[in-house]
């Protein structure tokens, strides 16, 4: 049996104080920084001549707060929903293809199962709201709000009632895994024509113009491409911009995003470090930045993709990306990629000698 | 005790034949190629999605001959020798660090220890001609040519005979892991000066500007960039350009980079697959390429450095780098770093299923 969770356990407030129970996240405090920067320089290595893991260990320890960052029991959830938008013809794949690839994720065969058994990391699934009834499997995680999402290039994808109670699931998702003592997360998605929500998402919260969001998902060719330009064009025009994030979610984004938007607020709550992943995973992290910016502080960004849109949405965050492997799969699986990164700057911060331990003499003064 | 290799091993052939002594390296051969590209093509993932990973899959099955390609014992060795060009003042480091960094190595407390323990990498230290006696050290391979090189901004670095006993010592050292089992393999260094070396080579092996070659090393401020570049301008003036590239070696290289030029052409005829560190690692290799370019088929480019002077010399190799960290250390760790990629390019081939077997739909025909 499903639980619908919109259905069971939704908290009906008004939508005035919605926000509200959504998790808190504090921005990092910088008494950290100048003594974890010091530990990083005294290593035996030029100072800096290890790039972008010198910011990684520093990031780490001071979201862990410490001196002595460690990875703890990294975990990946994929979230998968359908999308009433896939209705009009912006994806070459039929809709039936998220179910089956959610099968694909339990029975051990898609990238994010190869990637993730690669680089150590416990695999969640979770029934975001895909259009299928699945049988109940000890790996999944059957808790959809909805068989989909409405068609929004006709009426608001989701309620703001589901699109928060898909945030809070997606945080409870994520409070289950600390309280297990996960301390490093990265989330995945499946749903067909998600690139089309994620596109117009970015269009409405970073106020770029959807043709340059949009890009070929996950193969269009040039008619496919135009044609989804156009609809998600009338598609905006269609919805007046919304005052707020949460409208925004709701109107255009879908389950699984929804749920990866609380669970990145509850990830940065619990002061575990987010890895993200690409796409449409930063699409949802923009929903989760625009209610509580401070959620950047945890964020560690996996890979640039090869969708367009999504260097364009590095830049609004500011992101380094780690990774630049011309991925477009999504699943999570260019932050799996990016894991083995993560730990080669914990093995550094605390396995490297120092000049004066190792008894090596630094650059001529 | 050393054993000097030049002194004892070493074949005092004449140089007409000096390189008929070094590995023969042939091509790949093209027929698994469609083969391992349909298999590819068929994993539940839109096709090409996995971006580079797809082509380091491809690759390594042709290496291997074999549509299940594995990864067999991964190794590191790190090649550690000095220069004698170091006493003209390119490096902010004394020589002396050389020796240190190599005693690091074998405590275990250096940068390339901690990414070759979290890459799962068996490491081995080669002392090719540092300027200092170590005491014997059940990790050290104690094999010499010399104690440093001479100043080549006077004589040649090395007679031909050196250059090429340091080849032959370098390809030796793979012969023992590929008897051991290693299919795939990195190289490292260590060597102050070492990037003068490298830019050197760069300039006459590619026919490049020495001010385009050189770079601030281990962190040279800008009088230490513009000495360096005119110390280095006028040893390649004082060098006529030589005919053969183990002349060029010779005359500009290092007991290192000798070695590991040499090194590249065994793993290579060894079939295995080789991950490229960076800017001294990518000049050894401009040396074995000139004299077998069928060994950049078994390359694989693990990093652009931010060493100047290294992107064009990717450019030279038509290679695309797998990461960009701005890592300019050395000592092999933007190999180790890239490894964990390769793990997964294999983990994929072999365990993602087919469309077909997993019952997921293909795009709309």
């Amino acid at each position: 049996m499903q639980t619908h969770y919109a259905d069971t356990n939704m908290t009906t407030s008004p939508s005035l104080h919605a926000l509200s129970a959504l998790p808190i996240v504090e921005p990092l405090e910088q008494t950290l920084r100048a003594g974890l920067q010091r530990i990083i320089d005294l290593k035996t290595k030029p100072p800096g001549s290890l790039g972008q893991l010198e910011a990684l260990a520093l990031q780490m320890g001071m979201i862990q707060r410490t001196t002595q960052p460690a990875i703890v029991r990294p975990a990946m959830i994929v979230f998968a929903g359908d999308h009433g938008i896939a209705n009009a013809g912006v994806s070459p794949y039929p809709q039936a293809v998220t179910a089956q690839m959610v099968l694909n994720f339990l029975a051990g065969g898609a990238a994010i199962n190869a990637f993730s058994r690669v680089a150590g990391l416990e695999l969640e699934v979770v029934n975001a709201g895909v259009a299928y009834d699945f049988a109940p499997h000890e790996k999944l995680v059957d808790i959809p709000v909805g068989k989909g999402t409405r068609n929004f290039a006709q009426e608001p994808a989701m309620t703001r009632d589901e699109a928060l109670a898909a945030m809070r699931a997606g945080a409870e998702r994520v409070r289950h895994h600390a309280a297990l003592g996960t301390n490093v997360i990265g989330f995945g998605e499946m749903g067909i024509a998600n690139t089309s929500s994620a596109a117009c998402l970015m269009s409405r919260l970073c106020g770029i113009a959807i043709d340059e969001c949009v890009g070929r998902g996950t193969g269009l060719d040039d008619a496919g491409l135009a044609k989804k330009r156009n609809v998600l064009a009338a598609a905006l025009a269609h919805h007046a911009a919304p005052d707020d994030p949460l409208d925004v979610l709701a109107t255009f984004g879908g389950f699984e995003i929804a749920m990866m938007a609380g669970a990145y607020l509850a990830a940065a709550q619990a002061r575990m470090t987010i890895v993200v992943d690409g796409f449409i995973a930063s699409s949802a992290l923009l929903v989760a930045d625009a209610i509580a910016p401070a959620v950047r502080d945890y964020c560690v960004f996996a890979h640039a993709s090869n969708e367009a849109g999504h260097r364009r949405m590095l830049d609004h965050f500011g992101a380094a990306p780690l990774l630049a492997l011309d991925l477009r799969l999504g699943e999570g699986t260019g932050a799996a990629l990016a894991m083995p990164l993560l730990r080669a700057a914990v093995a550094f911060i605390n396995e490297m000698a120092s000049f004066e331990s190792a008894g090596v003499a630094q650059r001529d003064a």
